[in-house]
């Protein structure tokens, strides 16, 4: 398939939502009410009713005018299973039906399903689902969530495409990003993956310019092997990051009662992961912070990190993280050179420490904390920096934020956030996040985050040597 | 030193501020406003001032009323010293210099400390400190921190005793408990510790009937054998976690700048606080986390973890978690009996997963919850529950939270809650906490007190075999 092919899936002309409804919390209320918000042609079909809050509902899919390219099925299974057959009929070349109740609810939900996907093999229109939340993007303003999120202006300018097998892991990330700032171009629920799998949405967003990195929550992975072949052409230009759920024998068997596969040896995963340029995550919260900042910031051309705080507590914190080892992934605390621990002591207070970590201690300015960063970061010796911004001392305070993002915006070297708490801690990291700046509630996360960039770097350098 | 000398410590009975000012913003002022609000007889200590916000202002501690029990010093490092030397003349017990610029700014710094400490040596009067934030105990209304925090109600009726080496670990757990509730007891900030120590706190802690976990955050230890002979002592009554920072060479070097103390070597410290009946944890978030568990919740009879949720990807990624081994700390997932599987499905939509982990999917009610959690803490196979909350869901509703919070406070078992994020999130943890259940944000961080909760029944089976 080619890379422009699902273009009108995630820029459709007009939508049709198939099980439309009035009933205030219903599926089919929630989906239409935020397709006719997407300012596109929205068609409600409901062979009961006239109108679906006062727009005219047609009464199958049959009626549909040209031009509809995506039906969103709100039905229980059964009758979306027709509705989508109905919706081929008519020329309709991507539906998606919401339900459950398909391959895991059993034999008969496996039939049903296997009429959605004896669809799409006889190329009579494609199929996102079953059994999925659907997709949310941003910059289309196309949502099809049905429970609530977060707020979508929060997602915009991202670059970050998230594809995961489950919608709850995109609405989390959607909670993560009302809460700090995630930077999300689309988010992608698969759900059964009777016809569009993770292949198709790596081809797509590969060659989709407003991504720059892409995210997958991965239980089974029926086309491996087609999947790391593409991941590795498509690596040396975009990073990818995978959460692969199922590690342990529990894991495995509990993706086996919700998907109905058999999830595939986590030792092969992990190997096979590496070899072809796939960085991988442990967990939720991880795959987004480390997609957040590789979709965010330069690359990293070291290992050596620098640490600025004011608090010594998470200095030392920071240099435990930086230096424990993960998975064969190993950042070392950064040597400052000379001029730079002068250029520090010029600005700090006497007890301060200059070394790295530095500690500017809670007698620090605005005016320290910016000369402090711009000395790290002009340090050559220096290939990150994370700074730990705090704003209840006396003397630090939000007019530190724009000069701050700023400096840190101009760096050519990433430049993470870490803010420890405070009133005004989510607030200064959403407008941090606005200013294109990486930022992080803590401290691990933070590190967790630059080492991932220098995951990256390692695996840009091995498929380099490979291709040469 | 006895259980009962520091009562008065944390439990004054008036109060003096030695540099109260009515400058916005300065410490003085902050100090000073917040003591006034803890309902005691405070007394500013300001030589060039008539009145502070309109309090009779001393013009030196030798004029304090009898009943002074503690004095916080709000100047800088050198007239702190003399006030502190003025108040252990007037028969003041306790001095709290908050200021900087001792021990950790050079030989003149430590030259003003050792004043300090001498004072403390020869019976003169007891510091905490300097270099700190001070304290927080909610229930006595007692706030000395010189930054802003959160709520101070939300910490109220906690158990978690939290001492902390620096102040804003502290500062960081306020705000952990404003975001989502941690129950704190007291919270003291012991600087540069050239008086009161850890040892004097557990000593004191562990004698108070309202403390039921005791949370250090440690970089360097003076008496660690005689921390850890104390900790053996207590631990069969009350828990201790220990997170000890400078784990790392360059975590260790940093301690050194910060502190000015040399940290021992990580490795021994691990092998010797195990040894104790001391848990550790390996960040701030570890600690609270875990702390919040030991203090809340009954003990763990055994391993066999069991998830309950409506998302499959966090029922997978829980029982991923479950099963990796930390630190030697192994949980499993628990097999459910068939009478248990029997009386979830009873309840459960027809594609629900009923074998563990529990997946009542996007289509559960309040009931189906309701009645699955029941079934899981009947269940003898079942030691702990890990219930998902999700209240994106449309039969998912706040109406759960007060039946099924008294179905956990009556469990005989920990049931921790994991809360998928949702508009509604941070409020229901809240009320949560308020109706004493110990809910998480993520799922890796409530199987990580679950797996801390299991840790603590494997020290109590330890100790308890030594002293036989």
């Amino acid at each position: 398939m080619g890379e422009r092919e699902l273009e009108r899936l995630f820029s459709p002309r007009a939508v049709a939502v198939v099980g439309a409804s009035e009933a205030p919390g219903r599926v089919g209320r929630i989906v239409f009410e935020q397709l006719l918000r997407s300012g596109r042609p929205v068609y409600p079909v409901n062979p009961s009713r006239q109108t679906i809050l006062g727009v005219p509902a047609l009464h199958s899919p049959a009626e549909l005018p040209d031009g509809v390219d995506l039906a969103v099925l709100t039905t229980t299974a059964a009758p979306a299973v027709t509705a989508a057959e109905e919706c081929a009929a008519r020329g309709v070349p991507f539906v998606l039906p919401v339900a459950g109740g398909f391959r895991e609810a059993g034999p008969a939900g496996l039939a049903l399903e296997e009429r959605l996907g004896a669809l799409a093999r006889a190329g009579r229109c494609r199929v996102l689902g079953p059994n999925t939340l659907g997709m949310f993007l941003p910059h289309e303003r196309l949502d099809t969530l049905f429970v609530e999120h977060g707020d979508e202006s929060l997602g915009r300018g991202g670059g970050v495409a998230l594809i995961s097998q489950s919608g709850s892991v995109g609405t989390e990330a959607l909670g993560v990003a009302s809460n700090s700032g995630f930077g999300m171009r689309a988010f992608v629920g698969l759900g059964n993956k009777c016809d569009l799998d993770e292949l198709d949405m790596l081809r797509h967003f590969a060659a989709d310019p407003g991504t720059r990195c892409l995210a997958f929550y991965i239980e089974s992975l029926d086309e491996g092997r087609a999947f790391l072949e593409e991941a590795r052409r498509v690596s040396p230009d975009k990073p990818i990051v995978v959460l692969k759920a199922g590690r342990t024998r529990s894991g495995a068997l509990a993706v086996g009662s919700h998907t109905g596969r058999l999830a595939g040896s986590d030792r092969v995963v992990d190997f096979a992961f590496r070899q072809y340029g796939v960085q991988r995550a442990q967990d939720d919260q991880q795959l987004c912070d480390v997609s957040k900042a590789l979709a965010g910031l330069p690359p990293a051309r070291g290992n050596r990190v620098a640490v600025l705080g004011l608090a010594g507590a998470y200095g030392v914190m920071g240099a435990d993280f930086v230096e424990s080892e993960v998975r064969g992934v190993q950042l070392e605390m950064a040597r400052l050179s000379p001029a730079t621990v002068e250029r520090i002591r010029r600005v700090a207070v006497p007890f301060a420490a200059c070394q790295n970590p530095v500690d500017l201690t809670a007698s620090a300015t605005d005016a320290m904390f910016l000369e402090t960063t711009r000395a790290l970061v002009d340090d050559p010796g220096v290939d990150m920096v994370i700074v730990s911004t705090f704003f209840a001392p006396p003397g630090m305070t939000e007019a530190l934020v724009e000069p701050l993002a700023e400096v840190l915006r101009a760096a050519p070297k990433p430049v993470l956030d870490f803010t420890l708490y405070g009133p005004k801690t989510d607030a200064c990291l959403r407008r941090f996040h606005e200013l294109g700046v990486v930022g992080y509630p803590s401290i691990e996360r933070a590190v967790r985050a630059a080492r991932g960039l220098w995951e990256r770097a390692c695996i840009l350098a091995s498929l380099s040597r490979r291709a040469r």
